[in-house]
């Protein structure tokens, strides 16, 4: 199946630059919490059996396709897969979060990482996207992810999620040269790994800079912005890449100069402003306050509809400006997706 | 003791507008957890007796003007004392934060809450604020804070510290009558409060609206500017009022409008970009990113310099971005105050 034979090929016509019929939609964790269904396979599968059973895995991505209606699939997978990938254990504590019991602090425990090609040491997200590619039928694209270097970092050195990974920022500002070094290894194995997911079906990359508002516009350029250019630059050639990272509003242009195909925003930064800041041509996504699906039906669909006005209706692709929280209603995202799709 | 009276009165005269010989400096957090002699005493008393004790909250506030050698004291409280004040019981729990047993999440909650005269309420921090004035004995001036009515809301109704707050920002959008009934009655006191502290002797009032960055533009305008307005209307007549939200970049221009003599920012803007939306003449006070203090000594040194060159070095009072963490060596928080004091 390539990407040319997908029937719905409305998300990646926007990602190439046409003049879309509507705003194509999806949701960042549209296959989570959210949905009854993925809850049942919660409980009985732990989060790790779930992301390394390529059957799980499919099943838990196709999910909102066909019960929220989106216009593509993304890969149910975590970022984490790649400290594990590099001999860094990472443990998924329910109701904590990622816990990484060892994790990295000086120049030694970078120099112990491994970067395995991609292909062998995470086979089962390829054949997760094998599965999921078969299971899709050609029906909607399917989006492959990573988190971005710098994301990654935080959670490797601070050992575990933080309101301010202040440990992770300590370590680069008191041993810049093993941070450096870490993030150089996180990168090449982030870039083996999109292209194998490429290689395995995925139409589509996103790169989730999480934490990367957690620095300074100054300091994402020596600690984020290096290492998401080089991934963008080797991926690009062989699929759009979406760049999106959670408080940079200050990055948009550093995405854009990166050839971008697609440039996600969060709702800090208001529609009009981030059509200011990239210009008429650049593909917009974003930015519904996830939040903000707990209003009542009829404020969602006209929020949504203000939403696609103030990005100016075209170059755009809806989604919300972060994950979906899992106390959303099954109702209250489908109203979103339809709110995107009536849209005149 | 007057505000005329205060022998170090650069932070006064900044905040009035005068050019002064070098920026003042103090800390966020400067009574903070990076301090031996406060870690003392947290070992020796629970939180809420070191802020209920007069003697103790004095001890805790003056330490760093001897110890780190800053401009101004600010008072060692909490912003939760104002949910406690209108009997919301508020406990905090070592390692987890604030949690509130009983949040608000009703219209009926919100009734039950009494807004007391706050001079009776928060006697002791009042008997604080006259105790810490009289040991400071005119050296430096005395800063009280509030939390922005948003800010106690999210705490109120979300029942802990949370990364996103969606409960609480669920039960604005879902019951916004009852949000804004509670944002006013939170104002109400607030209000009253910071009066008192005035009366008592504060020189100085900051709002601290730690999570207005949770809100898009637009929502910042319905849920919090409205109320920080009320607040700064109410408290400006009597002395001068510092506004600060973190992740707030978009209002800057809101708090300029609102009349704060000075607008706090964060790292995630830079200097310079901060000077550009508000203009010149406008007090700006920050941002150094906190974690970045665990450079090498030599490193803080050149890049304060930095970050007061872009400020414009007039203007301006330096800071951190946010509160000074834990992990903190004394000796580069100190290299932070010197390093502004040695500026030219």
């Amino acid at each position: 199946m390539t990407t040319s034979e997908i029937k719905n090929d409305i998300f990646l016509r926007a990602l190439k630059g046409e003049i879309t019929e509507r705003p194509p939609v999806w949701m960042m964790r549209q296959a989570g919490r959210y949905l009854p269904d993925f809850m049942k396979l919660k409980e009985k599968y732990p989060f790790f059996e779930r992301v390394q059973n390529p059957e799980l895995a499919t099943e838990i991505t196709i999910m909102p396709i066909h019960q929220v209606g989106v216009d593509t699939a993304i890969l149910f997978s975590d970022i984490l897969v790649i400290p594990q990938a590099m001999d860094c254990e990472v443990q998924m504590i329910p109701g904590r979060g990622p816990v990484i019991p060892n994790p990295i602090r000086s120049m030694a425990d970078v120099d112990r990482l491994i970067t395995p090609p991609a292909e062998e040491a995470l086979d089962y997200v390829m054949a997760a996207v094998r599965t999921t590619k078969q299971a899709l039928n050609g029906s909607v694209p399917l989006i492959g992810f990573a988190g971005s270097p710098w994301t990654i970092l935080c959670y490797m050195v601070e050992g575990q999620g933080s309101k301010d990974f202040s440990v992770a920022k300590g370590f680069c500002y008191s041993q810049p040269e093993a941070a450096h070094k870490l993030l150089q290894k996180i990168t090449d194995i982030t870039i083996d790994y999109l292209k194998a997911k490429v290689q395995a079906g995925c139409d589509v990359i996103q790169v989730f800079d999480s934490w990367g508002g957690l620095l300074s516009p100054e300091d994402y350029q020596i600690w984020s912005m290096p290492y998401i250019k080089q991934i963008a630059d080797a991926v690009r050639p062989l699929a759009p890449v979406i760049l999106f990272g959670k408080g940079c509003w200050y990055a948009l242009d550093s995405y854009k100069a990166a050839g971008a195909s697609a440039i996600g925003v969060d709702w800090t930064l208001s529609p009009q402003k981030a059509r200011e800041l990239v210009g008429e041509q650049t593909v917009l996504q974003g930015n519904f306050d996830p939040s903000k699906l707990l209003s009542p039906i009829d404020v969602i669909e006209r929020e949504v509809k203000k939403m696609i006005d103030g990005f100016g209706g075209k170059h755009y692709i809806a989604n919300l400006g972060h994950g979906i929280l899992p106390n959303i209603p099954v109702d209250h995202a489908k109203a979103f997706v339809n709110a995107v799709k009536n849209y005149h």
